[in-house]
């Protein structure tokens, strides 16, 4: 895991960068004057996502119930951070501040001390007193609910989020326990991200990042959505942001404090190393990715892609799944946007159509069945195997914000062959995020350049359709821990070793020496099937059928009908 | 194969029925009173199909051709027939006549003696001397030759054949023998189909039977297309049908001649035995379907569909292959409809989509493929998979009559199984029929009834679906032979055993006791699943959009461009 350098470890300073996922939770030793990983260390959570009964419990949760347990996210604190130092082997003095990033919207309610209601007796057999993971999908009543409202009162934030609030974010979970668990709901003090309530673990003080406030919590141009609104929800939401929410805000970078003595006993950490604010995985790793100027755009590609990009254009930018100002760098307007399904579009290609054939050459070959698949259309022509695909297999988040979307493909012959297929799904994905930059540049809202991170960093034929398709040169972020660095890099700014993000990312991230850049010839043939995803597109998606609307709502009315 | 029925064998007249298949001719003996099968045998050519080079020779044929050797239909009657006898175990004094159906348009130039061409020394080597198989695909510009001129003319029977007339057939496959070896097609004094030929071979005479005039060479009211019409695709055409085709037309159930001194030599059977006209294979099973009579379509159901129903009503119904007076049984007007791609569309997806772990499953329970993906799914209520798809892997015969058009699968997620894709390409072949049957409807021409045949008989989950879909019950045909025991009865009638065609139907044909019955639930169900699928069909089939001709136009010039 650790890239070993030559270099003397014990000279020059370093920060830890801690990433906080969804299984697992991961802290990295960056040296802070070039970047370079010292050491490493994961430690898994012990309950993973909690969906079918509370642990230790033989209550039963909820359908679309994802819930994790704080306790959880401490250990990552007492095991992989001296893991990591020991990793590293640097002293635990070197150490000049700590970061975190965090899965986001995760959030969960507290009390005034921080203490998550879980954790108190009486409230630890009730399932909304514990954290909610981004990926809790059972408050999409809510989150339509905040929709309607939001749209008949004209809330000004709205369009900053494609015009649609999720239900994976801080409004939507709340309010759905202000529904089903009321009690539980005003005994919570504070409702907090759990990017915040880390830190507030770190160093004994309440912060609040401007970057999950804005993205996840709807704070636009100052305020936290008003009063009127949220009691529109509910009666007694009405006072949701003043009493559990409100806090001043933090930039990104800021320095939150300095640990605790009991943090310090946890990580092996000196008393008061100063601790960053909280951000989220995502948006941290624009630092490590050298992306943190004006029109870089940070695609994050794995079983979905997450694209973030700063700008000093404000605009309003169909899709978006946030636009916030000092949402990645202090300062500039930080942008959101994302395609729902990406690597798990292909994955499930692959698990459920791939023929016996292929998982055989695989397993003879020593590769994946992606890359026999990739493999045999490698040197087709464009456009050779007669087929276009929709990728709204997971719905649509940029630029249509529709999940009721689903996936078509069209072109099919009896000389259809499942790698022709693989290979249209791939190309679907880059017609989805070349849409997403045509929809920036079309608002006026310039991207200069590309650089990609996750697991499609190791996609050579991934890559290569996507240059193509694009038409622009990939940029790839150096690291495999890019996530943890950036939050690495966001302590050194917190430490005052490095004046600003830009200087930080600038010295700590990186990207590899070669692009991945586009074929002239591919790139223009690519121009007439991406014509024909967008007449697709906007057929199935802009209105021009209600079908695939249409054909969801049966299958819901069937299933229901006969569970 | 043979059902031997307690009865004597030695009782009672036996007609021969002859079966000339793509691969294969089958000669089966058929009591006359009752139908009985009592013997049977196959001879499989020895020269298959002819595509890529002459019997015996290094000469290679271009693309898409596909030819016979004549002398592999006689050696059906040399071989098939005596020992179908003997498995019948029946006196050859006992067979009161012979029929036969061919696959059409199988066609051939010959000598003024019925002699192929093939078959004399100097032209042996010369493609253009062959038969050519209906499946010959060489002759699509001959084709669009075709069309554009009898569009451009205005020809009153184009209208007849769904406004497009097929390279299977023999104006086209005719012109691309003059186009492209003039000299082998002067040379030819006729040229007929096999179903005719074949007859000749029995009783030493040239007949022309209806059914393959109408369908396959366009004659209609009276006339063969125009001497004009025919000029006008190439001057030495213009006497293609005066010299090469015309001669009185025989109708079905016609006695054609007795079986000359050789035929009776090579059959078994006495001189003079009554031989029937010719007829074609998906027509004359409407003999043993019982559906001879108006309003009864019959669905012969295998890797594609044929649609063979008869009616007082002469009506232009859209996308028809063909409409023709006494083409099925006299006096009749013979409606023909098709679906290019059924079984052949299940096949593909088992072959190229299916799992390991279905592979495996068939394996372990000793079923096929095809039995495991639909029976995962046989219990979901209509619509659960949330998918609608369009048939049209290989075109649209009816009613668009469009064979660029390519399939469409819409309304896939992460969560769509392959066995709910194959269910769903089930429905859509079954929403095809619909579709056709609808149009019949909807142009006056009544569809009381429909019968099955084909190997889609023995797929009781297909079957089920097109109850459902179709809300009609479906019966099935009794004999697995049905198209060589529908010629047996037509022989019967040749031989005056019995009055005419409908007479030897009731009593030779036959179908099975229990109908395969629509639950009218799932037929209410499948209303809304069909409104989709009729949505989609008119969107990519009537010019909502040109994506799947765009397409294809982009696949070819891609495959041409890099080979």
């Amino acid at each position: 895991m650790t890239q070993h350098v030559s270099a003397n470890n014990t000279a020059g300073n370093v920060a830890v960068g801690l990433d906080f996922g969804t299984l697992s939770g991961r802290a990295v030793v960056v040296r802070v004057s070039d970047g370079a990983e010292l050491g490493t260390a994961v430690h898994s959570y012990r309950h993973g996502v909690i969906t079918d009964r509370l642990p230790g419990s033989s209550i039963t949760l909820a359908a679309e119930t994802a819930l994790q347990d704080p306790e959880d996210y401490r250990q990552v604190l007492s095991r992989a951070v001296p893991a990591a130092l020991r990793d590293a082997g640097v002293d635990p003095s070197q150490v000049i501040g700590v970061g975190a990033a965090f899965t986001a919207s995760t959030c969960m309610p507290v009390t005034a001390e921080g203490v998550p209601l879980c954790e108190i007796a009486p409230y630890t057999p009730r399932p909304h007193a514990w954290p909610k993971l981004w990926r809790h999908h059972a408050a999409q009543p809510e989150a339509d609910a905040v929709n309607a409202a939001a749209a008949e009162l004209g809330e000004p934030w709205l369009s900053r989020y494609g015009g649609r609030i999720s239900c994976e974010w801080q409004l939507a979970k709340a309010l759905q326990v202000l529904r089903e668990d009321p009690e539980l709901y005003h005994r919570a003090d504070r409702w907090i991200e759990a990017a915040d309530w880390i830190v507030w673990q770190l160093c004994g003080t309440e912060t609040r990042n401007v970057c999950t406030a804005g993205y996840k919590g709807q704070f636009q141009d100052g305020s936290w959505p008003s009063r009127e609104f949220l009691g529109a929800l509910h009666p007694e939401f009405a006072d949701f942001a003043h009493d559990k929410l409100d806090h001043p805000l933090s930039q990104l970078g800021d320095r939150a404090g300095g640990l605790t003595a009991e943090a310090a006993a946890r990580t092996g950490l000196p008393e008061g190393t100063p601790v960053a604010v909280g951000n989220v995985d995502a948006h941290v790793t624009a630092a490590s990715a050298r992306t943190t100027r004006p029109g870089r755009m940070l695609a994050i590609m794995g079983t979905s892609t997450c694209h973030v990009m700063n700008s000093d254009v404000l605009a309003e930018v169909p899709g978006m799944c946030g636009q916030v100002l000092g949402g990645i760098v202090p300062g500039a307007w930080g942008y959101e946007a994302g395609q729902s399904g990406v690597g798990d579009v292909f994955a499930w290609f692959v698990d459920t159509q791939a023929p016996p054939e292929a998982h055989e050459r695989a397993r003879a070959d020593g590769v994946s069945v992606h890359d026999v698949l990739a493999e045999e259309t490698a040197d087709d022509p464009v456009g050779a195997h007669g087929l276009v695909a929709l990728d709204w297999h997971s719905g649509n988040r940029s630029v249509l914000v529709d999940h009721d979307l689903s996936g078509v493909l069209a072109g099919l012959t009896l000389a259809t062959r499942p790698a022709e297929i693989y290979r249209a799904l791939v190309e679907a994905t880059a017609f989805g995020t070349r849409t997403i930059i045509d929809a920036f540049e079309k608002a006026g809202v310039p991207v200069h350049d590309l650089t990609v991170a996750g697991g499609m960093v190791e996609r050579p034929h991934v890559l290569r359709i996507y240059a193509d398709v694009l038409g622009r040169p990939l940029r790839l972020v150096s690291s495999a821990l890019a996530c943890a660095v950036g939050a690495a890099a966001h302590a050194a700014v917190a430490a005052g070793a490095h004046p600003d993000i830009h200087a930080a990312s600038a010295a700590m991230g990186g990207v590899r020496e070669h692009t991945v850049d586009p074929d002239p010839e591919r790139t223009a043939a690519y121009e007439e099937l991406y014509a024909l995803y967008t007449e697709l597109h906007d057929h199935f998606g802009r209105g021009g059928t209600r079908s695939l609307h249409r054909l969801r709502e049966l299958r819901n009315a069937a299933r229901k009908g006969n569970p």
